[in-house]
């Protein structure tokens, strides 16, 4: 998407391909800055802190990881060290694993000087693939919020996103707000309330991404939506989500499982935009995703832009306790239906084999 | 209740009735400063502003206010005055309206030269008659923590709170917070999860005042309430409430609507601790209580310690639209149960009629 008119991805291999570089997340919406990773370490570092987030990104991002540790080794060794050190880096976004699954296995094919050239053809292929699948995301997305605006013509569409599932989170274009920005650039009047999404304020990467793109938005605090919604403001939600299971269970940032209860208890359709790549074929129960817990300060501990430049504010009692989940389960029973890059279906079994039939054994 | 070792209400008069005095609530948890309030603008200012807030002190603080008022000016003008500026600075809380009624009726019934005297007296007798009215709360309340106690002997009792119901938002002891003082001082061991409450993160004053009394709590952003009851750490939730109708809907800080959603889908019992002061019996349907909404720098911008002193920053991007609405309404079918100062109810006509049954006639 673009930038002051200049398009970007959040990834992209500098031209010698001796690094990569990202937009570094933690320091937006107030500096745009670029960063140089040239290391697998200074990958997962960026994974760990968030320069680089989201479920789709930072799948691509270790994918990278690893091409910048096979251009200096590339023995076996030293992939299975760029593995491990990338897929400990966030625990609860199935497509990590599967990121380095895929990279892995295509290093493996190829003999050792063939290696690293591999890998950052591989790279690239999944960057481009993930852009692709956005689109498509987009697409089917796009039909949903185009039938909302049929219901109420002349009036804007007013959808609720909860995080950071925009083109910042992806490669482009975005999950959640891929339909968003296909809307709005086909003309249907879109407005977009914006979870604040604490602790992190994921809320001011939408907004900013938003404002860029020019899509009208409100910030709402995370406690907000469910009024909205009471108050018929709300005429769908989307979000995103770091892994879904074989059911339909949705893992995504804490909060968002309240927001689901909201829709449902007020008939708001409440969608998820996903990449095939994120649903977890492997389990059922929501139980069994095991949750990011971050460190506490993440709570206590705010930063923003002061009078003076950047500043970090503590907002508790020196020495209070906090406790940080970084994700939660939302059943599929809340989820209206999941937006897939092959198209939309029910967020159970059933409906995501209609998708992907070739996952029907197992 | 006790800071450092000594005892304080909220509010109190001073020695020669020429002021009253409060706690600025705008400074806490990080100073704790007291501040002399003259006359009914300065009272005023300090409910908009939130120096005094929680719906029983506005109520107490709102006395004072007239008071102060009738004090410099015991004319009918004056009175009429004071009420219009002091009814207008919060539009939801029920009990602001009651307070103003109470002592104006009190004023009306005394001659020009008893006016003053009698303001201060029925103030002073309404904040007496919230201390009694909280204990009362509070040993109500205890029944229902020895009761999950008792479920599960030898481990604490985990309780969620929304926003600050304690005793900075009443008088002395607290709404939601006078069940968990009372537990916690019988030796039942309590644990409080503490929600942080945005925009105004209320949830740093109910940390404070945990902390001062010392009972055990963990702070949580707003969003992770629902994964702690999908995961069985919460026995039960009590929060307060500004206005409940007569059929029992309960209008409350934005966000409480959500986590009695939780509540609710979890089989957690949800509890509402308040005065009787609080109900209004002219209302029915929650869509007719008036939701106040606040400024949108209460959403942008947020303050705290920082390294020389305190600061605010500015967490999203310059010119970014926010709403800021200020409560929500949690339908009577979401609370388990309401605990006044008579005892404990059905949230519906039925269950507050068999409380108070002198209301059954409208």
């Amino acid at each position: 998407m673009k930038i002051n008119g200049r398009s970007f991805r959040t990834i992209w291999p500098t031209a010698n391909g001796a690094a990569v570089e990202i937009i570094d997340q933690t320091l937006l919406p107030h500096d745009f800055v670029t960063r140089r990773l040239e290391t697998a370490d200074e990958v997962a570092e960026a994974i760990r802190v968030m320069r680089v987030r989201g479920a789709p990104l930072i799948g691509v991002a270790a994918a990278y990881g690893v091409a910048l540790a096979m251009a200096r080794d590339p023995s076996d060794a030293s992939l299975a060290n760029a593995l491990k050190l990338l897929g400990a880096t966030r625990p609860t976004a199935i497509n990590l694993r599967w990121a380095l699954d895929r990279i892995a296995t295509a290093v493996r094919r190829v003999t050792l000087d063939k290696v690293a050239e591999t890998a950052f053809a591989e790279a690239a292929r999944m960057a481009d693939e993930d852009v692709e699948t956005n689109a498509a995301i987009g697409g089917h997305g796009l039909k949903l919020i185009r039938a909302a605006h049929a219901r109420k013509p002349g009036e804007p569409v007013n959808v609720l996103t909860h995080c950071n599932a925009g083109w910042l989170a992806c490669v482009d274009w975005g999950t959640a707000l891929a339909p968003i920005y296909r809307a709005h650039d086909e003309g249907i009047p879109v407005h977009v309330w914006v979870d604040e999404t604490r602790p992190r304020i994921q809320g001011a990467l939408t907004a900013w991404e938003l404002a860029s793109h020019g899509v009208p938005h409100t910030v709402i605090v995370d406690n907000a939506g469910g009024h909205l919604m009471q108050h018929g403001r709300v005429d769908l939600c989307i979000v995103g989500t770091d892994r879904t299971t074989r059911d339909g269970d949705v893992a995504n940032k804490i909060g968002t499982y309240l927001k689901a209860l909201a829709a449902f208890d007020n008939d708001v359709p409440f969608y998820v935009g996903l990449p095939g790549s994120t649903i977890d074929w492997s389990i059922r129960s929501c139980r069994e995703i095991p949750i990011e817990e971050r460190a506490a300060e993440e709570v206590t501990v705010i930063t923003g832009r002061a009078a003076e430049g950047m500043a970090s504010v503590q907002v508790y009692p020196a020495g209070t306790r906090a406790a940080n989940f970084g994700f939660d389960v939302t059943p599929g029973r809340l989820v209206t239906a999941l937006i897939t890059e092959r198209g939309v279906c029910q967020s159970s079994e059933a409906g995501l084999l209609s998708l992907f039939p070739e996952r029907s054994n197992g």
